[in-house]
């Protein structure tokens, strides 16, 4: 654990490193049309490096990144990578985007890697070692106040004229002080482990950004559960989930169903 | 009109290096509890530095700030003071927040000037002059696909359940590839005029974060309406209003008009 933990932060940062120097260069009209092909540019460039770097040190491993699809067979040992979390808000010059590194040990998470290159935040978790922003431990936040909090909400790319999700979003954004849409979900995950946001609610949203921010919610003391209040474990194709201290658990079940109702 | 451009650009520099070394530094649960008190304290520190130094240089001018309130007798210039435009991003470590300073002649925005001191973005726009990121000439965009663009959403502090307003914003979220809410509406505005957004929709929401924006589109080519579509101008006290490239007009007019309908 501790190589892949080594390694996983090496090329992060070199990965951050492109994204930030990339960030934000296209100012002319012409290149301004072509964002799409810039970013993705972006993406495979630190795609290549990460699973290079994995492929070397742990060949036996499975890879699942956001542009290249599965790499080799399956094993107990899977990594997942995003390249650039947050894609479109990079496109756009919005200074909110990660790279996630996470590694799963029979469909669990058990490292979780988080960088974001603008402030220099990296986020590390590993199972049973708790969650570190820059080398603090993170310790999720009971919030006395929880109304008058921030809770975050991720929908899947599929669901948007979803009724049930446009019901309970609407209903979230009217019931706390600020509902979060980051469209750069780990950010979200790694605020809520940060004691900064006070809850997340995941609607149909599976991918290769949502193990590691899982994992470093649990790392810092909070429950990931599904709308039953059952905790979730694992990996599912279309989850539905509330994140949060576990003193809220009650409270946000409540929203929830009431958003759905 | 260069006198106060230098003034402004010097001083949201100073205010930027304040706000960018405090950002973020609440990491133990003690400060966490304090989060507004601290906030607040860089907010006054900002203030304090940005009025001391107009008040030196244009000492008939009257100055609006956020916290301050209002600074002089009443004169056709008048100086409008976002300290800290995000606050609550600020405080939650969420890096998207601005500093903006706009003078006012007759009621008219004449200079407008925004920095974001994380990504070292300075905005700069002046009445008849264009308007400027880092020295590059902003353009606003025409979309070729409008509805797969973004669109922001601003709301004022008082509509939280105004059914009118969560009926837009629902309609506006579904009609676009994403509806955008940043909590920070100057940069908003500059993103609007940088042509890295689509369209603004602003909701009944006034302050002294508004007019630098406005500024900043209109001299990147860009119109700022009312929802009947008329140009405006001036300063209200419950603006209701849309911002896009000439080319957006009706599309933007029409999804409005549907979503209040």
């Amino acid at each position: 654990m501790q190589k892949a933990k080594q390694i996983s932060i090496q090329i992060i940062r070199q990965a951050g490193a492109i994204s930030k120097r990339r960030f934000d260069q296209f100012v002319d009209i012409k290149s301004k049309d072509e964002h799409g092909d810039v970013v993705t540019e972006v993406d495979h460039l630190i795609e290549d490096i990460i699973i290079k770097e994995i492929q070397g040190a742990f060949p036996d491993h499975q890879i699942h990144s956001e542009e290249a699809g599965i790499i080799g067979t399956a094993n107990d040992w899977l990594w997942l990578i995003d390249p650039l979390d947050g894609t479109n808000n990079f496109a756009i010059g919005l200074p909110i985007f990660t790279t996630s590194i996470t590694l799963m040990y029979k469909r669990e998470p058990v490292l979780g890697v988080v960088y974001e290159p603008l402030t220099d935040r990296l986020f590390v978790s590993a199972l049973g070692e708790g969650a570190y922003c820059n080398d603090q431990k993170m310790e999720i936040r009971s919030n006395s106040n929880l109304f008058k909090g921030n809770v975050g909400w991720i929908q899947g790319h599929v669901v948007q004229k979803d009724e049930g999700a446009l019901r309970l979003r609407q209903h979230i954004d009217v019931s706390f002080k600020r509902m979060m849409r980051l469209w750069a979900p780990t950010l979200q995950w790694c605020m809520l482990a940060k004691g900064d946001i006070d809850g997340i609610v995941l609607y149909n949203s599976e991918g290769d950004d949502l193990y590691s921010g899982i994992l470093m919610v649990k790392e810092a003391g909070g429950i990931v559960i599904d709308f039953d209040g059952n905790p979730f474990t694992g990996m599912k194709d279309e989850p539905y989930l509330i994140a949060c201290h576990p003193d809220h658990k009650q409270a946000l079940l409540k929203v929830v169903k009431e958003g759905l109702g």
